[in-house]
């Protein structure tokens, strides 16, 4: 099947037809039902990436929700490859994991991939990559984790606790399949080919269903653990995907650190946030004033109203008038982005503070937290 | 070029012709000018596996004796595959270890290659593997290595305090490498593809030059490690390289775990060292006796004479007589093979005892001698 749209985990090309991507992939919608009975379960209002399809397909979430029901529990998995600075979109599947750990208070388990990212970039050297590492984890800890409940982790300090399960599910996987689940090719190096092995080892590590909310991309590496997970006595894991947030440039694509217009990093400030979102925020308004306000603007192309839709306006009421109001034009694409940065430099501002405090909070999670003084004693085999 | 024997790390097949071999892997002779150069600057008597050309093929070997004479020293790197119990082959690579560090008080490093071994056995657990990695590990130690200078190490267990370097190294090899130097193929596993990384790491342990002493089989790994080691600023891999010790059944091949007849095992009681060598052991002898004190024995082909020239009979002129006896035909072929099973229950017999001893220091060279409390502090990167 050829699409005019290419999702890898490695590459985003083209405008992503997200119910297409859920048939070439063989995953299942996220419905209605589902979402009724974990809000049923949680006896919580959703999360807004929950009720505007942020999240939009998954693996198996109907068997984590009977596991909640009847108190077998699960656990979350997500990770991170740090090869730059976060941007905004990178946060959403740690926003959501973070819902999840707090609605049922579970373990998360968060990998940090820098053998694979020092791996796959051809001129970065290991130490800018965990260099990357340290300030992605700020970032990530700023999400507001339960730092008795979460372990963050480099794949090179924690590898000698993951390498004797690695190389039985290495064992299992060969050239062929890595060739054509990932494309790799005669020039890829002997490091990158066996590295999927590793990325699926934390779906073992508790004999209870493991969900992972990540990003769609991700999911070729879950189809290879769920062939394996059986065989040696684990669950299948459990997936949500996520859209991506789209590029500030319009729909083509993913953001991109090497591309700095096309994403809001969570570094940027104020100043320099106004100046993208102005300059390069795609509109879907219309040329001239006077014809937006006759035919109105049309949201569903319109960055500024998809950033504030998926990540930076919570109150559906407010949400549904900013559309209301744009479509029919009597909301500028101006006033429009006025609200954005408003909202984005609102929560980088607090994300900032949430940063700096993460400071203090590192070794707990890596080390010191309840949860992480455990993990160090663990091997897994 | 198409030769009628074949020699890689997992196969030999047919009688290798040695002078052949240094020409196919582009390898040195051992010469007399380098061992006489030996001989001078370590004031001692050549080890009867270099008067005899055991030890027949080197690289740079020439480069290791400039720099004892200069003072820079070097260091001893060999390991052992663990995949089942060991025969008096597999020492000869530890004895030669050995007599360099005793002749010039270096440090040695053993690798015991645990994953290598359950990644390449189709049917054999890590828990197996394991098993007989504590078994090698007694008949390592028995060789009689100095404690505070040997660092006895798995794989599986070191992996953290060597995989940022060997992903560094990987990052250089690539799959189209792998499969000429190794011929991995479609079906070869992922695991297996990234092993090789981890096997240089070793020849990085110092800022010195490495030498490592083993069977020319292993001669593939470090023509990688020789392409990349100045890229990282190490010195290439120096190595010396010994022949096969025959199968008892005759040259063709190499001792196999497999096949029990066509080995002598470290655990053989006397018993079955005696019915091995009487039913098995090839013979350059005649038919009848009348034929053979008539026409001589050959002792080229005949087994147990290699045996005793290879490893078991070291006094040089003992060893001229029997071969002088049998080519005369005044030694009969079980004559000598009379005095293999002697020489080789002796050494047999000694052997246990040290190993017995070995249980104890299991723990000294893996983690409390002085070189395994410094490699224990190291991360390579």
């Amino acid at each position: 099947m050829k699409e005019d749209f290419q999702v890898t985990p490695w590459e985003v090309k083209g405008r992503v037809d997200y119910d297409k991507l859920i048939k070439i992939f063989g995953t299942q919608p996220l419905n209605k039902e589902l979402l009724n009975k974990l809000e049923r379960i949680s006896g919580r209002e959703l999360h807004m990436f929950l009720r505007r399809g942020v999240f939009f397909s998954h693996r198996d979430f109907d068997k984590i929700l009977d596991d909640i029901e009847n108190g077998r529990g699960f656990f979350l998995y997500t990770g991170r490859g740090p090869s730059g600075p976060m941007h905004v979109g990178h946060l959403i599947p740690f926003i959501m994991t973070r819902w999840f750990q707090e609605v049922f208070n579970v373990n998360v388990y968060i990998m940090i991939t820098d053998d694979e990212k020092f791996l796959d970039e051809e001129k970065m050297s290991l130490d800018e990559v965990r260099r990357w590492a340290y300030e992605n984890i700020l970032d990530i800890i700023a999400v507001g984790f339960d730092p008795d409940k979460t372990f963050i982790f480099l794949d090179t300090e924690y590898i000698r606790n993951m390498y004797p399960l690695a190389i039985k599910i290495a064992k299992k996987i060969n050239l062929n399949l890595v060739r054509s689940v990932f494309g790799f090719s005669g020039d890829t190096n002997i490091g990158l080919t066996f590295y999927p092995a590793l990325q699926i080892v934390p779906t073992m590590f508790e004999k209870k269903r493991c969900l992972i909310p990540a990003a769609i991309d991700q999911d070729p590496y879950w189809r290879i653990q769920r062939d394996l997970a059986e065989g040696f006595g684990y669950y299948k894991a459990a997936a949500i995907h996520s859209k991506f947030l789209p590029p500030l440039t319009g729909f083509e694509g993913k953001m991109s650190t090497s591309r700095p217009e096309t994403a809001i990093f969570l570094q940027d400030d104020p100043k320099t946030v106004r100046r993208k979102i102005m300059r390069y925020a795609f509109s879907g308004g219309q040329p001239t004033i006077e014809l937006h306000r006759k035919l109105g603007g049309n949201p569903d192309i319109d960055v500024s109203f998809q950033w504030l839709y998926m990540l930076f306006e919570p109150d559906d009421k407010r949400i549904k008038e900013i559309e209301e109001d744009y479509r029919s034009g009597r909301l500028l694409t101006g006033e429009l982005k006025e609200i954005l940065i408003e909202r984005l430099n609102d929560f980088l501002e607090q994300h900032r503070q949430r940063r700096e405090e993460a400071k203090e909070l590192v070794h707990i999670f890596k080390y010191e937290g309840k949860l992480a003084r455990q993990m160090w004693e663990i091997i897994y085999e």
